[in-house]
């Protein structure tokens, strides 16, 4: 068998063997590859070539090679497959990547998927549709071991040999009990080291860690993480076994929801794939969406600015410090959205904890607030005094208006981006919504108003 | 045993055996406990009785416990353990969990843990403390099981049953030849199902996939990704077996990376403790730093604006979309650098991708600002039509240079957005370096003059 590192292209071999066509030699080759390799063999060639190479591969490869494609070469594949080809596509996938697939494709491919799944298959992958997006229930495969309570160990490796064959996983089995109730995991190497005759429901094991089908998945991601463990029963309300999640479906979940937020955060939609291969309209809409929600947001910065504008006419110099103090708010408010937009991903924390969290963005936005005002004001009269700007013979009051402006606009830009995350959550929508970007235009707005304000206050009678 | 399910709290018997003291109770009580949930238990109660509590521990238990306490609680009960104490402690840890810990701890600390270590125990973890930090080296495990090419299933099971007891997972066992090259991976479980005379270099198996020692982080999490696996083996540059690396360190490595990125493109340090533990002083130092550097940047907004003091004393009108148009900016390289970052990180484009990159964000980064430039213009006119502002006589070349600047500023937002974390990337910096608050400083001061530039070209000799 080949041996595959990090990194694997296809080989100068492989190309040559599909420039030529010599499909005979080239289903061969691909047969000793690792699926995902197949999947970037795939991926690599012209497209015209697709559903020759894929036709190639053995029935159970090409199930493998297809859970690995990206969404559209998967498409484009399926346009190419007929209905019994499509049948035995789908027989050799696991029911929760059958459900995977049927998540993410359109519906009109859909319905011809479903349509083409045998009588035995459909059960399982209708289940696993009926729980919501984004629960446990979505990502379990009922393709697991069960054993008896009053079974031996010898007994339990006789049952896995008999019935193992073509599980998903085997590297733990579960006690179910009569009622179906799940009672006990228990790794395969435990079975291995215990004695024969040993009760399975004896054997000294890790505590048993469960979810329920509805959990959600970063509750799930949080347990797996907690627990250390290669796969987790799932189980109904009432305890009974209903399927298992396996370690690498939580780290694509992980990863996926990591890039999600990530994305989010940016201020864009979630793209759903890798950056190159997202078309032009595809990334415009992603990004076009947002971009100008935040514009038409941020319209009201020149409304606000409208209303201060015979002051800006008597005193140019204070418009000089506006992009500065109301992006310092927005800095504040993106570093305070981000954090908390993970701390509440990773249930490190709940939603009681925003109090908490209110108290702690208070006190840390006037320190940072009073710190920065301090280097601002410094920074106004440095240049005063080395005679490089003015201030209209004022560089007191101003330096004591920009002070005391980013007090407020770091404050307020802590609060905000601390805050709307826990408010999202609350009214049922992703925490991540709280981009960066949407906090700063946000504090931009108000961050004018308290500027200006300021301004007056301090500046009345001299300057404006 | 108790079962746990997500989001276990210290319970109300547990809480009442802490408060009375009932030690032998309490060591019962805790003995049934997964030992995340023990972990969960001290890091709830006062600080004074973590140490009485933790004594309590069967030692085998005690470092489980302790591997999977906060830094700073793992401190705190450093100092409260004799020489002897900490010998067994850190002896029923795993290699590679030693070396975690070895890694976070100040330098005092691991002085006093190093001189604990057994000379059984310290060859191990020096080895792996050799690799640099965030590669393979470091979260590898020797503890797995090896079986030679030509035993057969059976003998291969009788060694592990011999010599399987303790190893950190047993799920996957390696085949390693005599001059200690990795010959291939089998399950466990492919071993129970196989006849028992088969050689286990027979047994059909997915393809080996392995990674070496010297690999960074992201490949290794890419990999364990691409393919679903449990373990992956570790080896060195001559395909010599170094140890595995298990599905749930990489779990927690891909997450601690995500968080680090999440809160970096936020604009802060990476906080390197959930939320809530962090400190008032280390919040501020983590925050304060990036954001009084970002302060000083932005600084240069306010001398850009100088320059142009006399323009805006002429037509304070220009100075009204100042904060609309470089937030544009500021917004869509947010977007570019976020999804950039993330992209790399996912090894799902390299460094030499940067080209086509660039070209992608210049065509989108046109689109964009074209777009938000219309929408821009077409609010001047409607404003101006509606007799709410009469951009002293001006509108349509107001409206123009508002359009003309977004385009200008969305593409150089676009493309310094997508470009500086390959930028960074190329001189050995964190890619993620590259935050939104930092992209947006960037492009606010160049912003800036792009559209005082147009303004001039445009605005000569009407307005300006």
């Amino acid at each position: 068998m080949e041996t595959s590192t990090v990194g694997t292209l296809v080989s100068p071999e492989l190309q040559s063997l599909i420039r030529e066509k010599k499909w005979s030699e080239l289903k061969e080759a691909l047969a000793d590859l690792h699926p995902a390799d197949v999947a970037d063999v795939l991926i690599e060639v012209p497209d015209e070539d697709d559903a020759a190479i894929f036709r190639l591969l053995p029935s159970e490869m090409a199930s493998a090679v297809f859970s690995y494609l990206p969404r559209d070469h998967q498409q484009g594949l399926i346009h190419t497959l007929s209905h019994d080809q499509m049948r035995g596509l789908l027989a050799g996938m696991t029911p929760d990547d059958q459900v995977r697939l049927l998540d993410e494709l359109p519906g009109k491919v859909t319905r011809k998927i479903i349509d083409s799944l045998s009588p035995d298959e459909l059960p399982a992958a209708r289940e696993l549709l009926g729980y919501p997006v984004g629960t446990a229930g979505r990502y379990m495969t009922p393709q697991y071991v069960r054993i008896k309570p009053e079974m031996t160990a010898r007994e339990a490796l006789q049952h896995i040999r008999k019935f193992g064959q073509g599980k998903e996983t085997l590297s733990v089995v579960y006690i179910v009990d009569k009622d179906g109730r799940l009672v006990e995991d228990v790794k395969l190497g435990s079975l291995v080291l215990a004695d024969d005759e040993t009760l399975v429901k004896d054997i000294q094991d890790s505590p048993l860690v469960s979810v329920k089908a509805t959990d959600a998945r970063d509750d799930v991601i949080a347990t797996f993480q907690k627990y250390d463990r290669n796969a987790l029963p799932v189980t109904d309300k009432d305890g009974k076994m209903m399927g298992i999640i396996t370690a690498d479906d939580v780290l694509d979940a992980a990863q996926r929801r990591a890039t999600e937020d990530i994305q989010k955060i940016g201020g864009s939609e979630a793209l759903d794939a890798p950056y190159l291969d997202v078309d032009f309209w595809q990334m415009c809409k992603k990004r076009g969406g947002w971009l100008a929600a935040l514009f038409l947001g941020e319209t009201l910065t020149a409304t606000a600015m409208g209303h201060f504008e015979h002051e800006i006419e008597k005193a140019a110099v204070v418009a000089l410090f506006v992009p500065l103090i109301i992006s310092s708010g927005g800095n504040s408010g993106s570093q305070a959205t981000s954090i908390i937009i993970r701390s509440l991903a990773l249930r490190e924390m709940g939603l009681n904890a925003w109090f908490k969290v209110l108290g702690k963005e208070l006190v840390s936005g006037l320190a940072l607030g009073t710190f920065l005002g301090f280097v601002g004001f410094c920074r106004i009269l440095l240049w005063y005094f080395l005679g490089w700007h003015l201030y209209d013979g004022h560089p007191y009051l101003m330096g004591f208006t920009v002070w005391a402006s980013l007090i407020g606009v770091v404050m307020f830009g802590s609060v905000v981006g601390s805050m709307l995350p826990f408010l999202l959550r609350k009214i049922g929508f992703d925490p991540a919504t709280a981009s960066a970007p949407f906090v700063a235009t946000l504090v931009d707005v108000t961050g004018l108003i308290i500027y200006f304000t300021v301004a007056m206050l301090i500046l009345r009678g001299t300057l404006l």
